[in-house]
């Protein structure tokens, strides 16, 4: 058979990485696609880099929306990141008739709807294995290995950087900013590190997941999101003490009400599989009612781990290019008219458990008044510890786990546990999940 | 579209599970294939339990052979286990033009390459995502979600029954034949516990991931099986103290010479995830060139988690079975003409480390001897422990652990260790995976 044609848009850190295993594993993909799947022409601002990277052996330039409308070109991949120029070439490359293939989370969670509406408007694929948690398969799991379940959550370690910077912030016991330089020096974490420590990333990707587990569009607008940089290193610690790990978690939860999409720091128990998740790798969590929970674990980032997405996604589509588009897995997994618009929740409406740390005044009736505001609210404790004020010390620190509840009925506590003479500053809160 | 109609071949467990599954999430399953997919036929040889689990509401009969020929069936599903009437009802099935579903990994692991040669004469799909590792669809991933990837090994903890067995013998310190009988009590292990104790379920698993992993035939008669009935408490304590867990593996790995395919106890890093995997859970450690690894886990047996992945191979075949043959996935990822006849090795040939257990006479030189043996051999010591012989004992235990070797290697080596006057008896060894 004729092989295929791919334009690759962008020959950075993961273009480059899909050039290589293209290049060396060639045959080993031939065997099981059942014909060459080659790269013709490649676009990058940098086209001595380019240059440079693929030995002369392709066709070169710096317009990258020439390649979307190249007739030659059966397969765009889109490696460029960012969301405005990314946008334009997605649409360039559907409205030319060509599949796409992106591992952009930004362009896809910001604008996935309009893109795979025009993309079924034009009978092309649009593929994205790679947009979350990099060389897992997760996309796949969740549209096609899934497909009996009714899912009921996604919890993933779906951003490297931060989890990198937590696993040593807790085995070292470094405060964040500190953590995040050597993440700089070491090339973990990026310049400008803001989409990365701020969860933005992480939201990307939870939003991805949340519509295809449930079939509803992108709602990025309404997740909630929390990132890692006001995390103490005192909270790390204490939460160890209790038998937790402290994980920045992407979370779809669906209940009757609507969808709760949210990304924030999460107490997660140190003897579940998720808690040992450290460094830079990454790791899903699904629960789903006839498999019960299964987890996906692997590197979320990188060149080549990347790339073995963007190659799967290759594969799948030159398998399926000629095939009627009914026998196509539809983008969200669920055919296109049956993607439900069903409401993410606000973040108050989140069912959750908390971590609480109080500063107090060491007296007597301090506790006494905080577990009296908790039961009003209905708030029952699941564990605590009240840290021994040293010699000649006024102040001291509590620390309770809550079991499940309301956000806002958790924040209105709070609120008034915050209002006691004998409390000292705000209360600081992390959630806590059972998985 | 018109319905998709299955014939169910079996209703025990497994059967039962699909048949509520199908029923229970039919519009969440309708959301993602786009039609209705519908059990039409049912049998058993118990139409009584079979009655009752469907409620009259499909036609029962106890002729599966029948229900192959049926003209009105689209997709027959084969949840009988057992190799030769399955065998019969899978070719007979694919004769007459169906497509075939099945969990059944003793069936494929032994008649799969003739299996999948009649499929392709007559077009038709064969599918089995439940036949390993049940919930957890690491068929789909080694076939799919890697295909950009030379798969280097595969490494799983593929048997339920036998990671209880251990989890409870490290736990509770009790002898196999104690946790076994615990074991059948509970439900975890069956009347009859050959296949699973002596590792042949797990050998089945472990031959069909290396021929979808490395693009092979099924070879199971070159597999290597070792169970875990002869497994000793004493074992599982020492290695405990070395920082290692013994768990059973199923193993396939490509070298130059050929593939390694072997079941057997092995010592796993307790820091590792594999090591933590416990009870009746299963998961599956993939290292590929380009994604480096990942690991797939969940539950690997039971009613529901094998149904999802039994409706998983119906709702996928359920999109594909009006396109083109050159649409679907092969069955063992490659392309059958480039499925290469790479030999399976003899067990001799391993590459592994190795645990070993001595009981040596308490006396100056013993050790001398037996490392003067092991360097002759070329095989570096790791990590040892020497008990202390106790007040009046003339014997003591010398546990190490050795670099990796080839496994003829250290069999000739360990006969010499064997033949030593101050050595009592035959050495323990066990193989050790750095994975």
């Amino acid at each position: 058979m004729k092989p295929i044609n791919v334009g690759l848009l962008g020959i950075g850190t993961v273009g480059g990485g899909v050039y290589a295993v293209l290049e060396r594993n060639a045959d080993e993909i031939a065997r099981r696609a059942g014909r060459e799947i080659r790269i013709t022409v490649v676009a990058d601002r940098d086209i001595e880099r380019a240059r440079r990277l693929t030995n002369g052996a392709v066709k070169l330039t710096d317009d990258a929306l020439g390649v979307t409308r190249d007739p030659d070109i059966d397969i765009v991949v889109e490696l460029i990141g960012g969301e405005t120029l990314a946008k334009d070439l997605a649409l360039s490359a559907i409205e030319n008739g060509k599949h796409f293939v992106t591992a952009n989370k930004a362009l896809l969670a910001v604008h996935g709807n309009e893109i795979f509406a025009a993309a079924r408007r034009r009978d092309v694929m649009v593929a994205f294995e790679a947009a979350v948690a990099g060389g897992i398969p997760i996309i796949k799991a969740l549209r096609e290995s899934l497909s009996a379940n009714r899912i009921e959550w996604v919890a993933g370690i779906i951003n490297g950087t931060t989890n990198f910077i937590l696993s040593e912030m807790r085995d070292k016991g470094l405060p964040f900013a500190e953590v995040l330089r050597q993440a700089q020096r070491l090339g973990y974490a990026e310049a400008d590190p803001t989409f990365d420590i701020e969860g933005v990333d992480a939201a990307h990707k939870a939003t991805i997941m949340s519509a295809i587990a449930f079939g509803i569009p992108m709602q990025f607008d309404k997740a909630h999101v929390e990132g890692i940089s006001r995390l103490e290193s005192v909270d790390i610690g204490y939460a160890g003490q209790l038998g937790y790990r402290i994980k920045l978690l992407g979370i779809a939860r669906k209940r009757p009400e609507g969808i709760e999409l949210r990304v924030h720091p999460t107490l997660v128990h140190a003897n579940k599989l998720l808690a040992n998740v450290e460094g830079a790798m990454n790791a899903v969590l699904v629960q789903a009612d006839a498999v019960g929970a299964t987890l996906y674990y692997g590197k979320g980032a990188g060149a080549e781990p990347t790339a073995s997405a963007v190659i799967a996604d290759l594969v799948d589509i030159t398998r399926l290019h000629t095939a009627d588009p009914e026998h196509r897995v539809p983008h969200l997994a669920f055919q296109p008219d049956q993607v439900l618009d069903v409401p993410v929740l606000p973040i108050g409406e989140a069912l959750t458990s908390f971590y609480l740390r109080m500063r107090v005044l060491d007296k007597p009736g301090v506790l006494a008044d905080i577990t009296r505001i908790l039961a009003d609210s209905d708030i029952s404790i699941d564990a605590m510890i009240q840290r021994e004020a040293g010699e000649g010390e006024s102040q001291t620190d509590i620390i309770m786990l809550t079991h499940q509840t309301v956000e806002k009925n958790a924040e209105a506590a709070i609120a008034r546990i915050e209002a006691l003479d004998s409390v000292q500053g705000k209360v600081t809160r992390l959630r806590l999940e059972t998985l």
